[in-house]
């Protein structure tokens, strides 16, 4: 061991005794949190913020940084209690843990400037940190990327999806560490210290494995070093702890899970051993080291092109959305794409064909697709992640903890609805219109052609947070003319004239048959107004309200996604505060395979169905 | 290898070339599907259907039949022709494949009585079989459960959930086969043909494993013997194939995936091709082998005892929620428990502590917990999977394939809303309800207190299909006496009078905001309608069109959910055709950590701004 190295030890064991320490007050003060999930990682965080990583305590926003990635979420006061120690806040900050008015939550989040993403939903934060270390490739920056994951959520699946994603694009700049202390919420863990069981499935996916014990000091700081030498693959550091080390009363104990130090004797005794623990000659203070910060080009992004469609032609919105993105990433070089093996049917090979090193493969893999889309997005690119819409919903967690992070995510689902045809239910997103707009910082579109499709797609990306792009599977004639524009919250109106009778609603796919409506019931001199509701969230209320009033206060909402949480839900509170009321015809059973033709009308979303609809008697 | 394995190989030969000859037919008949991956599949098909798996063909029902998942959905031709081969169907009938009026789906769901769960959403086929193998332990049969694997769909974390989950159950009627054919749907798989990678995966997760040549039939039929042999663990065969193998049009090729041959020449010089593989001399025709059929009590449920809570004792949903589990378990052996590690926090423990039998610890893995479920299901338990409602996110795809499966579960999720307080938005469900309620068959519901939990849960059990109870965090008020009947599709109404201008429907911990906004409004001679709304799928729109039209058309939702498809939405749907709508109080942000109080009252969903919303002008 260097004598630098050795020299560091003593400081570092007292700032891991003063981690704790703080850890218990903070706790203590709010009367809940998880100290004993702190006390395990306090040498873990000491070496890591104080030995290992290179950063600017004065400076989040230098991009240059090393990242660290609390997956861990629960162990907040230790990371709160580290910023501290380096000077990111006051000590006395810590005592507003949890309180509403303080940005110290009981999780982590974004709110937070040294946070790229929130976390405490377990098995997340291995996800994020692929990406950010996928960004590091991406601006060419030498930082590298830790992430504190518990041992309980390596149960996650989506732990394992971040293993193979890591191991394939050989990330050798990412660093996890396992805090293996063996104690889960409600029981021991499924493997408690099998040390060896852990090694060998890290190593089974590929990653570079170094087991040492989490508290001493000396092998934590080796096995850093170790990683840093490591090329071509990650690092898992497996570090065997004891939870609740440090305080007798909780030390190696069950049932102290997300349980604090009573105010009082309780607390003041487990401090005073913690005071006791601090040795008296540990050296000059020590201070995080500065990271090599590079120049480097602040690349504007250039003039997008507007989109080349003929009226009339035929081209499904998929379809579009790949040009689409080809084409935005030609024009800024923060914007990259990220698939789950459906490249070749969302179109997102148009974007790797012209910018294959922008372009990440997640493989079949939807979660870590979502969750290195976040961490991507966290350090500054555009991130627009792609598979059938019906497959986001693996990923819902994650786009949940998106939401919560305000992450600049452009998600894009393809093959939504029944109209996909004969592939079957499986395969059809009938509810990620309801997922999508339950978050209340999500923006969602559904274009139903390819001009409004590119139009909304460069404005997802110069949006700032998460946004949903619906696109279908069959091929729709194009509307509008290349100079049309369309806004975050637009709608467009096809057809009005003062004698409509109802406001029929579309989007997507079901425009073209408020289309056809309108011809049938025009050939019965029945006049209807037709919307392209093209923004769900936000959605342009006062424009429904209006037509709502011009059209005798009939609203008929058409939706290829089943009925709840969806287009008519969003029309119809849109409207509610001026006592419109909407009329919803929408998916209203688990489908089954057929053609697309047969299922739109089977289920009730075709042409012929607006029409009974329209002309079924005013009054329920 | 005995002599009886090697007489069967050339019939099984043939049988593998009619599975291809089959699996063509019916796609290009289609105009769909997908025979490559048919092909790579068809000795293992064969070997399973025709050599290894105890079924009797005429029984679907028998439930000591060995199981079979195709968790490659998209090979479902390859399964039809299966069934076709043992008689199952009329051989013609797979001719019907994708077509509307066809069972015979693009990919299996449980309308065919063969079929346990649907499949098409890959990865999740394993977690089905850790619950079909964990059942085979209950009902104490000797029935063995095959799951057939793309190998894509390994890169889902789901899959490892489920390896986890099975090792550590030590599952060793469990047999898993990947089919290795090296290409995914846009490119080649990650691990391709490097066998040895994942033999490494899964022995480093607990597994026996063993590597074949997919289409050497006495290899294939070796493997399953080894694994039968195999105790304390389940086996995975790792079966190195070819995609398209058989047809020199597709074998190994990429860009063959999904892809159909067309009817004529291309398809007849493929047929062509298969027949000539045949081989003449294939001895006596292969049955499948009968099961051991076990006599079992069919053990009735008993009565259930009333709930023993006394008016105004204050209990939290979730308490009730793991009370009412542990009771109905003791009077039905058909109600099973999982759990991902907060069973301290449902009180799953209760279930535990009375049944450990059947009670299944998943750890922090929700997907295998839902994915078991469904398993269990499919076999006749009544499961009862719970945690924290936001972890359900993490579920989602699987809920969503539940629901296409008409599975009989019982989800409940705890910790719902921002009531929860402290630990901040990462542990509270705000979209919950969003999800389920999208999905058409799902009953969901919520109540506010222990007494219509515990009815509702007994209501849930007795009901076939899908549940969803969402519970809460802090402990409410008994409002119910132990003889108050619930139903699926009720409500309660808790106050009213003649003079009621507005009703307000709250659920969950809002009813008690709604009654202190009643007490509140009563001082100042204001009357309201307060309405438990404890289902809100099937909801009772008669009764809420009844109060709006007694109230004034008044009708205010108040939830600790987000706006998005939540209970105002439920509410809205349910009254518009009667030409009423709905003013909703709830959650319309990101929230953070506080108080419980703080934060009902902060969102905008506590009395006051009740008392707020009945006081304010009527007209919008």
């Amino acid at each position: 061991m260097p004598v630098e190295t050795a020299s560091r030890v003593p400081a570092l064991m007292n700032i891991a005794t003063r981690l704790r320490i703080d850890s218990v007050r903070a706790t203590t003060e709010a009367g809940s949190g998880h100290p004993s999930t702190c006390c395990s990682a306090a040498e873990i965080m000491a070496a890591l913020f104080f030995a290992e990583m290179r950063y600017d305590p004065l400076d989040p926003g230098n991009e240059d940084n090393d990242r660290f990635v609390l997956s861990k979420g629960h162990g907040a006061p230790v990371l709160y209690a580290a910023w501290a120690e380096a000077g990111i806040i006051a000590r006395e900050d810590i005592l507003s843990l949890r309180r509403l008015e303080s940005d110290l939550e009981g999780h982590p989040t974004p709110r937070l400037p040294w946070v790229d993403v929130a976390t405490g939903s377990l098995g997340q934060g291995l996800c994020a940190g692929v990406g950010i270390a996928l960004n590091a490739r991406r601006i060419a920056s030498g930082y590298r990327t830790y992430v504190l994951l518990g041992d309980g959520e390596t149960a996650e699946g989506s732990v394992w999806e971040a293993a193979e994603m890591a191991a394939s694009h050989k990330l050798d700049s990412l660093c996890g560490i396992i805090d293996v202390n063996a104690l889960g919420q409600s029981q021991p863990t499924q493997l408690q210290h099998d040390m060896q069981a852990y090694a060998n499935r890290w190593s089974a996916f590929g990653w570079y494995t170094v087991v040492v014990d989490g508290h001493d000091l000396t092998a934590i700081l080796d096995a850093l070093a170790q990683a840093r030498r490591v090329t071509d693959r990650p690092t898992m550091i497996l570090a065997r702890t004891i939870k609740g080390k440090g305080i007798s009363l909780l030390e190696g104990k069950g049932g102290w899970h997300g349980k604090t130090l009573k105010k009082g004797a309780e607390a003041d005794q487990a401090l005073a051993e913690l005071q006791a623990q601090l040795v008296t000659d540990d050296g000059p203070p020590l201070t995080p080291r500065a990271p090599e910060r590079r120049q480097r080009d602040g690349a504007r992004p250039a003039a997008v092109a507007a989109p080349q469609y003929a009226l009339g032609e035929t081209i499904a919105t998929r379809e579009a959305f790949g040009t689409a993105i080809a084409r935005l990433g030609a024009a800024d070089e923060r914007i990259v794409a990220l698939d789950a093996d459906v490249k070749n049917s969302t179109f997102s090979e148009r974007f790797q064909q012209q910018h294959p090193e922008r372009f990440y493969q997640c493989f079949i893999a939807e979660q870590v697709m979502i969750g290195a889309a976040m961490g991507l997005a966290a350090r500054g690119a555009i991130p627009f992640p792609s598979t059938f819409a019906a497959f986001l919903s693996r990923a819902y967690d994650f786009i949940r903890m998106a939401a919560i992070s305000g992450s600049n995510i452009k998600l894009a689902g393809s093959h939504a609805g029944v109209s996909i045809g004969e592939d079957g239910p499986s395969q059809m997103a009938l509810e990620d219109l309801a997922m999508m707009r339950a978050q209340p910082n999500m923006t969602v579109l559904y274009p139903c052609e390819a001009v409004s499709t590119e139009r909304l797609l460069e404005a997802a990306a110069s949006h700032r947070g998460p946004v949903y792009m619906r696109t279908s599977r069959p091929k729709t004639p194009v509307l509008y003319g290349p100079g049309e524009t369309f806004e975050i919250g637009g709608l467009k109106i096809l057809r009005q004239g003062n004698q409509d009778v109802a406001t029929v609603i579309g989007a997507g796919i079901t425009v073209f048959e408020a289309l056809k409506a309108y011809d049938t019931l025009q050939k019965r001199d029945i006049a209807i107004r037709v919307i392209d509701l093209y923004s769900l969230q936000p959605i342009d209320a006062d424009t429904l309200v209006r037509c709502a009033r011009e059209t005798g206060g009939r609203l008929i909402t058409v939706e290829d996604h089943y009925e709840g949480g969806g287009v008519g839900d969003a029309v119809a509170a849109a409207v509610a505060a001026h006592g419109f009321t909407v009329h919803r015809l929408a998916v209203r059973e688990i489908p089954r395979s057929g053609t697309p033709e047969e299922l739109v009308d089977h289920y009730g979303i075709s042409a012929r169905h607006i029409v009974a609809a329209v002309t079924s008697s005013r009054e329920p």
